[in-house]
């Protein structure tokens, strides 16, 4: 049954290019993305990265990120996980996301 | 000299990958990169393609591509030219733009 603490995710098939690129077309947004990249994170710890983005800012960022299948935000024991969807983003736009990482590492995703 | 007809153009050591991902990121401007990948492309040419969009959208879709460095529009005599700045966008984010071709190939850029 799903409860309020499931949030929806699109499914792998259901991903589309340009709301991707979208999704990914934000410098805080693709820092989040770049910050994920090693792991999961606890998302009560994403929100204390760069106390000059309110939270409220934050929650937004990752609710691009997840409707967009860019990311997924589960809930994991009375906390949130955030996790990084490469293999559906893989499988979709082979890749797109080590060329989006490559260019974040180059320094070019700068603000 | 510059003249009305010299529209600006970022340098390569200019372009930003948030900018670029946001050009990219509409089915339409999608469109008209898929269609400049094999070659330049007359703008008035440009602008006779898909009837249903304005040619006011047509020209803010071509800013906006040109503002993020990923096409050129250049004159031509009394006409314009617009191109894909292939070379600068592999040399910057190597990878990206073969990605996101292949994304729309597959089907997965339509609307």
């Amino acid at each position: 049954m799903a409860t309020a603490s499931d949030l929806p995710h699109p499914e792998r098939e259901a991903l589309e290019l340009s709301t991707v690129l979208f999704a990914l077309s934000d410098p805080d947004r693709l820092e989040m993305v770049r910050q994920l990249r090693d792991g999961a994170m606890d998302a009560a710890n994403c929100n204390a990265l760069d106390p000059e983005i309110p939270k409220s800012t934050k929650s937004h960022l990752m609710k691009v990120l997840r409707e967009a299948g860019v990311i997924r935000n589960e809930p994991n024991g009375r906390r949130r996980t955030l996790t990084l969807r490469r293999d559906d983003l893989d499988a979709r736009f082979p890749g797109l996301l080590d060329a989006v990482l490559g260019g974040l590492d180059s320094g070019q995703g700068s603000r």
